[in-house]
């Protein structure tokens, strides 16, 4: 028995998600297939974070426990011609058999790309928010930087999925800004269901002025989902990085 | 009677190419169906430069001739509203009734975008060529500027569609290179039917050394299509700009 540290890109668009369903191209769902036929049998595949329909990974971790022989090299250039264009193994690692891609993971880090402008880029359509209304980048950063912390983001998880404990550790939250092209970054130890798009729901509404700065501290107090803004839409979302110790 | 200048941007990825066809999504026809429910009557669309299914556009021009009174940002926003997301409206201008997108074309600026590396990137599939060799920009380089100047470019038109006058005028012909990160760009006063890709496939098979780079002389001297490199698949291609006088 050998484990394997998978990193992976993807382009989420035409995608149902990192989780494999009845319908449609999943990640874990083509990787278990490719997988399966150099192992001539079932192989599971865990995922560390499950990226939903339309979002995109630009270096997501998973693991997967094999027998076949196949060194990692031939193995990385024989699944990316066996997986869909739009998933790509960037690298195959031997690991040992104790790793887990996501109870073992350290850190996860995400980026939201927002942009705004009166017509919206073409090219870009699939990979941002486009916004056409003037966001206030100083009320963002501001309720930004308040979740930084050991806090409970209930308020933040999607209602139809509650977890029991919902208190997460927040070590990175910045907004860059460049000519209308903003990139929210989060990095954390968890994130609860749909917690980055709810965050940037709620930030997107501060920048828009319809909600102060200050009600985002009162958020992680309160709680209630109903209570924070709405859940942005997934294509603007991109799994950057997650580290391990 | 008013005439219309559109300056549109496009990704070709779905798309059928400009020229309607009987199926599937058009520049031109999609374009000509918006416009013809303003106008109450059918609308033909003229292009600057008939791309191929799956080449994109920055700013492609066109030129309509209608009657409704709808000022020019109205008209944009109402178009943009009307027409699928990956075809955008960028302008519209009222312009003389002499105007027409291709025949008072002075000069049409195409980019190719080629990629080095071993694993493609899943983002960059639908607009660049990926290229697991290395090639040699040199050679490239050497060959491209030849183009520059009056030539028969018989030799790099489709072979199912010869035109009488195969001679064209080119201004610009240069290859960027960053770091596997190669842009072919050439300017000139007309384009034959895949000229550009079958250009950019002879200067491909320079760089990967299967030809020399003195065969470009060569290539504008015989005229037989059979003597130049394959020609380049279009995702690569965008029509970057057209200009007037």
């Amino acid at each position: 028995m050998r484990n394997l540290k998978l990193t992976l890109a993807y382009d989420g668009t035409r995608l149902v998600g990192w989780q494999r369903q009845a319908e449609g191209d999943s990640v874990q769902g083509v990787l278990e297939d490719a997988l399966a036929r150099f192992e001539g049998a079932p192989v599971t595949v865990h995922g560390a974070g499950r990226t939903d329909a339309g979002v995109h990974a630009l270096g997501q971790v998973a693991s997967a426990q094999v027998t076949f022989a196949h060194d990692a090299t031939t193995l990385t250039r024989a699944l990316n011609a066996q997986l869909p264009e739009d998933i790509r193994v960037l690298a195959v690692e031997d690991v040992s058999l104790e790793f887990h891609a996501r109870f073992n993971a350290r850190s996860k880090t995400y980026r939201y790309q927002i942009r705004h402008g009166t017509i919206a880029d073409p090219f870009e359509r699939a990979y941002v928010w486009h916004m056409p209304e003037r966001l206030s980048v100083d009320a963002m950063r501001a309720a930004a930087g308040v979740l930084i912390g050991t806090h409970d983001f209930a308020a933040f998880q999607s209602m139809g999925t509650p977890v029991r404990d919902s208190v997460r550790t927040v070590t990175q939250s910045t907004l860059a800004d460049a000519e209308g092209r903003m990139a929210y970054e989060i990095s954390g130890d968890g994130f609860l269901r749909h917690m980055v798009r709810a965050i940037v729901g709620t930030l997107v509404e501060i920048g828009r002025g319809f909600r102060e700065p200050e009600s985002m501290a009162s958020l992680l107090r309160s709680s209630a989902r109903s209570d924070a803004g709405a859940t942005a839409p997934p294509q603007g979302l991109f799994l950057v990085r997650v580290d391990y110790h």
